[in-house]
């Protein structure tokens, strides 16, 4: 029997650039031990958009029907349609052993970190988070209303931040896939997760 | 101020080749952010040998006098020889933000998890520890006896497991390597590691 696949989330506030990160992760065809969750929408196809490629484009009784049936790991509503990821999916391919790659806004991500505890949840951060202090006081010419603002939307992404595992800062892509990568082979050598493997393993022998 | 090292503990069962995974990760002068803390004991250098390089060589007495005054982080007594880590360098370097790795035996590894929690504890495994069934059931020809004496020291080395954050197969030592240096460079992107720079940024905004 194939141990579970592990389940990684990706988020971070919305301008980050997750999708674009996302993309360059699977992008070249490169073999990847883990599978894209193809999220559902209600909006339309945009030009060159495939459906169960980019999204599953569906309408708004068929997901609303999905939500009613239990049938979205998580979902949101932004500016009139509709976005999650189904469960369905996510499932099957967790139970055939390989790990599933979600990219969602924040809000769905705290949906899944209650239902998938043991999931692997990463925060991508603008590549300025590092440099906080410059971002919030500029140059030192705005005016104090400013420097509030700025303040309030620093601390509102660090306490988003607080609810994952990592923060990945999204300064070069390349380099942002180049820490994901790294975090998904570090976690597969996790002692909570090789643990159940070892003991079922023993009680195999034991039997 | 520079924010406090990690603290990296590499342990395992004795004869599984924590030494040599140790040095091939310091050799060629590679350029390492993270230091290796050397060992203190009281057995005599080996020809070779360079105090302060492999060991700091002191006397019984001495060692004796610094588990007395707590400079040590831990300790342990082999065949008549003590062997232990110096507390006062490790802090000193990790307090300069620089990281400390420890190569230690899985006593010492426990009484510096008790000290450090936040460290980052990894338990090297035999190669063979991933076919656990056919290294405990032999080839078929081993009588019950020996099957039970393989099963009860599998079932220790599990139980030591459990007491660390990950599992690496030392299978190839230069692959045992690579899963060590991608662990540090992911457990540094951990939220609960990164969290506290943040914190210390929005405080210095805020006066």
């Amino acid at each position: 029997m194939a141990t579970r696949g592990m389940l990684i989330v990706l988020s971070g506030p919305s301008g980050v650039g997750k999708g674009t990160v996302r993309k360059a992760m699977f992008r070249d065809n490169k073999k990847r031990d883990f599978v894209y969750s193809v999220s559902m929408t209600t909006r339309k196809p945009r030009p060159g958009e495939v459906d169960g490629v980019d999204y599953y484009f569906r309408s708004e009784q068929e997901f609303k029907h999905e939500i009613a049936t239990d049938g979205m790991l998580e979902y949101a509503q932004y500016v009139d349609h509709y976005y999650g990821t189904p469960l369905k999916y996510v499932n099957q391919t967790l139970d055939s052993g390989k790990d599933v790659f979600l990219e969602i806004e924040v809000n769905g991500a705290m949906q899944v970190r209650e239902k998938c505890p043991d999931g692997v949840f990463i925060f991508l951060t603008p590549p300025d988070l590092s440099s906080l202090k410059e971002r919030i006081k500029g140059r030192g010419s705005e005016d104090s209303q400013t420097i509030n603002k700025r303040m309030v939307k620093a601390v509102e992404e660090i306490k988003m931040m607080q609810q994952y595992d990592y923060a990945v800062v999204n300064d070069r892509v390349f380099l942002a896939v180049k820490r994901i990568e790294n975090i998904i082979e570090s976690e597969h050598l996790r002692v909570k997760r090789v643990m159940t493997q070892y003991e079922k393993m023993i009680g195999a022998v034991e039997k």
